[in-house]
């Protein structure tokens, strides 16, 4: 993640349109859904997740407080199969080493990596009612309303109104749409595509030129001010200590180098991961899980030798394409993007490294394993200014949803910026000793004092006589060589001490230097990903609703991440079915598939629809056959079908499928459909 | 947990004796490993746990802090296994609702839920250095390192010394040992048994009373004052809005009750879940991993029907025998045990209800599971004053430890104390609505004021009347249908106004009620866990060293939660060996079981040491048989047997022992002795 939480350049698309990832790799005529019937409506999936607890507002019933939200039983289930794929897919495959640690942290680790210093945004007060608002979201909304306000001018092919006039009618509650002459409307399109890289005292300036003003009152606004995000407390019942709240998890990492070095036996490269949970106070947050105060990470911080960025399995994503925006193009106020290989990225040094480079691939692996759209993922590389200061390069995975482009996960190159501010501040070396095979030598010039005499003459001052000569380098050295070889000498130090030496108080000779410990301060590579945004940005790709039912929507979640895996449904609530429902919980449970049982007083129809909306994927109906024939019938989700099969049969096939082993229309060869007369949607 | 944090009563041990349980089930000779050899070392264990990275105090380089510790790659790896476990055994096994709420909590959340006034602990102050030093333990220290000294003496045969004496060396830095009356020593013992009843005050006479100082200044300390243990912050920009960090996750629980209510479909009872962080700004905390300051915990919110706290599955645990201390025994002073099944104390209300009874046998399966030792474990029941303000009853699962005996799970009823205290405050119902099958029929006398006649005669002050009337008991409308069949009467308000009334007026009779909605506050049973305190007894509980090797420490963790399974060791690094040591962690990966490899440059006897320490279980140890056979040996931890077999013989044998369908003497059926003159150990 970055230091600066500032939002990446917002695209304008032409009209929101959905585009569904499908959900079965091998799409064959039986499982195609058109998922496309209807556009997405935004306020259709705002009301399914609060009405099926996703989650909510937290502390709702006390007014909630802008930028915390809870997550109830779907979404913290949905979250935690993420972060259980999250720990298959990075921490198990490549052996990373988990570490937890802690969120209080005392103030002098956060002074010594700059973060009490820079961490920082950039906010703006209403001159009138003090109201606080972020100076780079202002410009941005303000500047994008202007826009969007001109294109409809445009096309209901209205006169541009006159400005003076407008203005006259400021009191109206909504202003009128006012068209821009083009070229001013050019100039905030480019001053959009880099607004990320805007300094405090610019987006001042643009306030000042192009009149942005608070929207809500439509009073001025004032100087920028910095505003840093850490929530401070203290620590201990004296409150001598002051602490934060760990904006991100990296600091622990850094902290603990030498201990994760000793660990790992000594070798590098080698990662550290953490999921846990990190705070920042923003300013005024508006945009739901994209934006909050409070928020699950999950951070790698992988450890490489400077002089080596390559990485060991990058043969194994070299062929990945991956769409980027590279910075070259933003700053030229475009957000033009190109498909490219990894491979070719990283040759043609857009992508700075291999590590870089693999980390990019692995991400965008796992997001698409997700159900993460790929044609709404991309890889934009930060500017200049826009890059935290620890950083020397950095690409977002940013996913589009109904705000624009969100970063979801910061892929950064914080080079030695870390281990060495903590290292010099400590004392600590937070280094890495590597035995060489070939030691290394060397040869240079050296200056050797009689200390016997140099002693016995300086007395006390002989140390900064000593001091002097070490700090020389090779042509002073040689200087003082050949100044010695002609008699005495006269030494002024930097103290202004001077010494008057004869040639036997020092020989300067060549000497051979061998080295068989390279000592370095390891690079970071690191991936840091946010999961509220990915999670939100995961419902977004996989809403939608039926063609015969506007009303019913449907979150087509992959089975990896479905909160729950299968519902069983008795068909009421009979005594006799208890037995069967009993015996399929407990199979499901012993083949690892989580199941829930839905026996309340509606009809089947309304408890699909009910876990449609929750993104179950499977359906297990248990009916009067069912205790007569021992069949029971499987609903796949987002085709509606119902195939039938016994008992056995059914959690067999179902296993497979939350597995991942087989496909539905895979199932559907092994189970023949079910014809019964019985409706169930 | 409980609001409170004072430290149980302590309970005196002879000396410390080791006892180990058994990890195997059934013991077969084969298994068998004397396991008490040496006593219990906690400095080794200790320089084991910072070595191997178990934990460290958080950042150590910048010098720590108290209270706040890291976990490395095997804490995390145990914790989270620790919690893997918990979640199968209570969340999927009882299809509780999980949650994740925040932490950053607003203040009226907290100064309704009665933390903000009492959710403190009792401090003095040195007199002299300003030393802040909790109360409790204060007395507790002083008093039972007083008792020690006096055993001492005593066993030393030694005279009593004259306390005149004693006093004149105070200025030594150990000041001499006395004995004491035997009458005050009976004295220390009871006040020790009851210390968690003190309140503030009564520790500030103990201390005058028995001279109780400062152990490190010997100076006096002053009156008592509460220190609240919340760390406080602001949420936003403008400082406006405190905030504080959250103690427990109840809370978070709570406020969201309407909400997880509808989504169990509005059924009672069930649970909701949370496993998260939370945050107690402890006074001075010095107890390792039993006291910090941020630690996760996972809480069980039970709501149940406050008229009937039955629990359907009790029938399955009710023969399950706890070992408890209930509060009547700790209030005459003593800590003596009884062993009683649950069904048993249930019956004799010595356990409040089923719902407790049952969470208490859920609580004690989970930590013998995981590997707690069964006879190190009790339950004591909180004494009055004790009791946090929510509870009306609680008792605390307490692990025997080096420093005493441990709360590590609460379980209290809370009642419907939460519920109702911010139902109150925002007006928000958090009540269950429970339709009636028969309708409660009730007949009450009700007083029907002629509208029209009231509105016309009294016209504004109509309104006082109807109150009146209103608030009117049985009797007293009894009185008045009596005094009105006799002619007009006067009526005097609470406000002071009268009203003469004419029989027309009013009508006073009996009607009936149809009640078909009953609508109750539910209760709540809450089993709470503090993660790290059990996981710092699970590893006191599992260290022991071996009878030939002393300094070799062995964490004989069950497999279930052991931080790696298996152990994959490449006899040397010759590249021949890769290929077979990728094939069988492919293998294990697939099969779900987590192996690390160590092929670092070391002997395999150092490298199985190393793992002993780490808890692994098993070792697969890869050599040139390997290459020429396909064969591998496996080896057991804490037998230190080895069996040969061929490579998918291994992982099927270690899989199933991994997954606790087989023990170690029915894998060494299958798999016949290693007899390999190459020594591993």
């Amino acid at each position: 993640m970055r230091l600066s939480c500032r939002l990446p350049s917002i695209r304008f698309l032409p009209s929101y349109t959905r585009r569904i990832h499908h959900v079965h790799r091998n799409n064959s005529e039986m499982s195609t859904v058109n998922k496309s019937a209807h556009p997405f409506d935004k306020a259709q999936l705002e009301a399914l997740l609060s009405r099926r607890f996703f989650y909510a507002p937290a502390f709702e019933i006390y007014g909630g407080v802008a930028g915390l939200y809870d997550y109830g039983p779907p979404g913290s289930a949905l979250q935690a199969n993420i972060i259980s794929e999250w720990r298959k897919h990075f921490i198990v495959e490549e052996s990373m080493l988990e570490l937890d640690t802690t969120i209080m942290t005392p103030a002098p680790v956060f002074e010594t990596s700059g973060h009490v210093a820079r961490f920082a945004d950039w906010m703006v007060k209403d001159t009138k009612t003090g109201d606080v608002l972020r100076a780079d979201h202002l410009v941005k909304n303000v500047l994008s309303a202007r826009l969007a306000d001109d294109k409809e001018v445009r096309l209901g092919a209205q006169q541009p109104v006159d400005p003076a006039a407008a203005k006259k009618k400021k009191k109206d509650k909504t202003p009128p749409k006012v068209a821009l002459d083009p070229a001013v409307a050019k100039e905030y399109e480019v001053i959009l595509a880099q607004l990320d890289n805007y300094s405090g005292p610019e987006l001042g300036e643009l306030c000042k030129k192009y009149n942005i003003r608070n929207p809500d009152t439509d009073n001025e606004v004032g100087e920028p001010q910095l505003f840093n995000l850490m929530f401070a407390s203290s620590i201990g019942p004296t409150g001598q200590h002051p602490g934060y709240l760990r904006p991100e998890t990296a600091q622990g990492h850094f902290l603990n180098f030498s201990r994760l070095y000793d660990f790992n036996n000594g070798r590098v490269p080698f990662a550290s991961a953490q999921i846990g949970r990190s705070f920042r106070n923003e300013i005024s947050p508006r945009a739901g899980l994209l934006r909050v105060r409070e928020f699950t990470m999950a951070e790698i911080e992988h450890y490489v030798d400077p002089e080596d960025k390559s990485h060991v399995r990058f043969k194994e994503v070299r062929d990945v394409i991956l769409v980027l925006l590279d910075r070259h193009v933003q700053a030229s106020g475009s957000t033009r993007v190109v498909d490219m290989t990894v491979g070719e990225a990283v040759d043609k040094g857009i992508i700075a490294n291999e590590t870089l480079g693999y980390f990019m691939a692995r991400i965008y692996q796992f997001l698409l394993k997700i159900g993460i759209n790929r044609s709404r993922l991309r890889f934009r590389q930060h500017m200049g200014n826009e890059m935290a200061h620890y950083a020397t390069d950095c690409w977002d995975a940013e996913i589009e949803n109904s705000t624009g482009w969100t970063e979801c996960v910061g892929c950064a190159d914080r080079a030695a910026y870390d281990l060495s501010v903590h290292s010099k501040k400590t004392g600590h070396p937070l280094v890495v000793r590597q035995y060489l095979k070939e030691p290394i030598v060397t040869e240079k010039l050296v200056g050797d004092l009689n200390k016997k005499l140099v002693g016995k003459s300086f007395k006390q001052d002989a140390g900064v006589l000593t001091k002097h000569i070490e700090s020389l380098d090779e042509s002073e050295l040689l200087k003082l060589k050949e100044d010695l070889s002609k008699g005495n000498v006269k030494i002024e130090t930097s103290e202004g001490m001077s010494f008057e030496l004869s040639p036997e108080f020092l020989s300067i000779e060549r000497k051979t230097f061998k080295q068989s410990i390279r000592e370095y301060t390891p690079n970071v590579i690191e991936p840091s990903f946010g999961l509220g945004r990915i999670l939100y940005t995961l419902l977004e790709h996989n809403f939608w609703s039926r063609e015969q039912d506007k009303e019913r929507g449907v979150l087509s979640l992959p089975a990896l991440v479905a909160p729950t895996k299968v519902l069983i449904v008795p068909l009421s609530s009979r005594e006799e079915f208890d037995p069967i429902v009993a015996e399929i919980s407990a199979k499901l449970r012993r083949a690892g598939v989580f199941s829930r049982v839905d026996d309340s007083n509606v009809s089947i129809g309304r408890r699909y629809a009910r876990n449609d909306e929750l993104g179950t994927p499977y359906g297990i109906t248990v009916d009067f056959a069912s205790v007569q024939n021992r069949t029971v019938t499987l609903r796949e989700r987002d085709t509606m079908d119902q195939r039938i099969g016994s008992i056995d049969e059914v959690i067999a096939a179902v296993t497979d499928l939350v597995e991942g082993s087989i496909e539905w229309p895979e199932a559907c060869q092994k189970l023949p459909a079910y014809d019964g007369v019985q409706a169930v949607d």
